[in-house]
């Protein structure tokens, strides 16, 4: 997925401005949120994590609590988040933290189902189309006995347990989404790692039973590999801690101390004018990406773009339509869509990925500027839907 | 396993000098190698590490490595540390990095198992009783059909492939150990996370196929769950690195520069005076330490202790003896070893973790001194095997 792609431009060093040349592959198929280092660069020393030699040594943060792993000043810098934010209920939760939201979801998935019966089927991990095209994969990758993948939840019949994933705003689609199964037997994790403002509007706190956040996507911070999860039942907070426990002995303390640090940083921002105001910053950003792209789409014959709604956003106190980190960009019938962008050399991730046709292609909006602007340059210049690189 | 204990001493802060009173609980059940906090406490300035709030955003370090987030500098460090300190052949070895060697393990059994067959059975897991008590659970908590564990090497006689798992010197009794199983259609996972000079001399670099060690073990630092792994086949590696990438989207990297750092002053170290060379003022304070074990074993009626022989040590140039990180502490005959430890208030792990008898317990020597001295003289008070708590 994530990986080397041959002759792609380089995403570790920001500062070579290397200029794209018209040959240069643009990698837009994962959501790289490099989009966001200039806001933090401008910031200089206020953000700056320093550690010493000594620190953070022991395996151990917070022996007293559930998630022992867990440093106490991130969780208190993720439940003032929230509050600041307005997104989701966070007062008498239990804060899980995690190897990125990824790992999480592996962790909810054995809470729900663990300890599971010798002679027990997999219990059903459903997810309505087109999904998080990972999902899958994170299910499936270790044959686990436990749980099993089973596809686009508007089909899913079988009767029994079973657990749904409800992403929203979704990925790859941008969307606001709620449960579609509606059983007894369901079990729901909500995965909520765009429900924030520069994404979409946030219309209401969110609350549901496990809800699923990574630093990855509120403020950009991917590399530190930190997600958390709002849980609302002990059990199922005890039994993901265990699942982390198991399968990695907790969390990087040294994330876990600098996104406490930034994520503080972002809250206190909150307070500020416009610009310096993290949330508003990349709500304007994405606005803007949303608007060059529909103008390229706009004038296309081939492509076209979902439709969102306006909704009021509490934070920004404005009304405002969604914003997603990813376009969802739909190429007339019988087209590859990921193909046809492959040809002119922007790689992107084929909707088949996603549960549904391969018309569909998810393109990542959150590359650096640079990266951006060759995509809509190249994207402008895509007149027929055959397969050949554009000879202007 | 770790986690909350009920009135236990604090882990989490050196600074609050805790008098330990004769109530309070010493918890010895997991290897946090705090210990050697004062030696990087003592280096100041040399070791601390300063991150800006830009630096780091990237999921990815290296797209153009096979364990593209793998930071360089990191891979660097691995590899001249073990050049410097001669316990493993790192040339022409493929670096993956984990969450811990603790993810590692798990990367190598789906590594040496994956894709499997719709009908074939899970690969059994094996290794040498007695053995490190988390490695079952790692390899079943998910029950997954590639791999099973499958107990005692000693006794395995199963047909077919499996996987041998060898720990050298193994936790939990500081033994030096071969493969025993030895047949052709076995594949071996080296767990070396102790074969560090302050545990055991090292008497040759180790050249196996898949080798991991651990951050934790190396030079102490737990809290930032970085393990690594030097791995001959390149398929392998890229199986392993897949592995990481959908469990977890790769590894913390904060955690990464920083133990770069780190590694980096301990090579340097190896330069230097006694004092200064982190291995042997390690060497030392174990040395130490167990010889204060030994005068208190020695005098008891009901406790023994392995023996060690003598070998040549490469990186100190001197004869010496393992000093393991824990104590393999042996009661007389039908004493629960864990139990009569408890009635004194010495949180450890029985030998049935470990595949063996309830005579047995683990208990680390890697704790802060306080804990290590009120360890030693609570050891020294119980004189029967009776459940009691002592009434001195
Ligand atoms: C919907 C969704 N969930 C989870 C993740 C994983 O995030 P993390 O970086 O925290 O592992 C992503 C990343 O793209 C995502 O899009
Ligand atoms: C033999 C052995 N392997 C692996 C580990 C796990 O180490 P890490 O902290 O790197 O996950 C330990 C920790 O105690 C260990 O004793």
């Amino acid at each position: 997925m994530i990986g080397p792609a041959k002759n792609s431009v380089p995403a570790t060093n920001p500062t070579k401005k290397l200029l794209l040349s018209p040959d240069s592959i643009i990698n837009l198929d994962h959501g790289d949120p490099t989009m966001f280092e200039p806001y933090w660069r401008k910031l200089g020393e206020k953000c700056t994590v320093e550690i010493s030699g000594s620190d953070l040594m022991s395996y151990c943060s917070d022996i007293g609590n559930i998630c022992w792993f867990l440093e106490p000043q991130l969780s208190d810098a993720i439940k003032r988040l929230h509050r600041t934010v307005g997104n989701a209920v966070s007062e008498d939760r239990y804060v899980v933290v995690g190897t990125g939201s990824t790992q999480l979801y592996q962790a909810a998935l054995f809470a729900l189902t663990s300890p599971g019966g010798a002679e027990a089927d997999p219990i059903s991990v459903v997810c309505a189309a087109p999904y998080y095209s990972s999902y899958q994969e994170e299910t499936d990758f270790l044959r686990s006995g436990l749980y099993k993948w089973a596809g686009d939840a508007y089909s899913f019949d079988k009767d029994g347990p079973y657990i749904e994933i409800v992403t929203s705003p979704n990925n790859p689609d941008g969307a606001i989404l709620e449960a579609v199964v509606n059983r007894k037997e369901g079990k729901l994790i909500h995965d909520l790692a765009y429900y924030w403002p520069q994404y979409t509007p946030i219309t209401h706190p969110a609350d549901y039973d496990i809800m699923l956040f990574t630093f990855s996507k509120s403020t950009g911070h991917a590399g530190s590999r930190i997600g958390w999860a709002l849980v609302n039942d002990k059990v199922v907070a005890r039994k993901m801690t265990k699942f982390i426990e198991v399968s990695s002995t907790g969390v990087s303390k040294e994330s876990q101390l600098r996104a406490a640090k930034i994520l503080g940083v972002a809250i206190e921002g909150c307070q500020h004018s416009d610009s310096e105001n993290f949330f508003k910053y990349g709500q304007c950003l994405m606005a803007e990406r949303w608007e060059k792209l529909r103008d390229v789409v706009k004038n296309s014959q081939i492509f076209s773009l979902p439709k969102y709604p306006q909704e009021w956003c509490n934070f920004i106190s404005k009304y405002s339509e969604s914003h997603p980190a990813f376009a969802w960009l739909k190429c007339k019938e019988d087209t590859n869509c990921e193909s046809l962008l492959r040809a002119h050399k922007i790689l992107t991730r084929g909707g088949e990925r996603f549960g549904v046709g391969q018309e569909y292609a998810r393109i990542s909006l959150l590359s650096r500027e640079r990266d951006f602007n060759q995509f809509l340059e190249r994207l402008s210049g895509i007149k027929t839907a055959g397969q050949g690189i554009r000879t202007t």
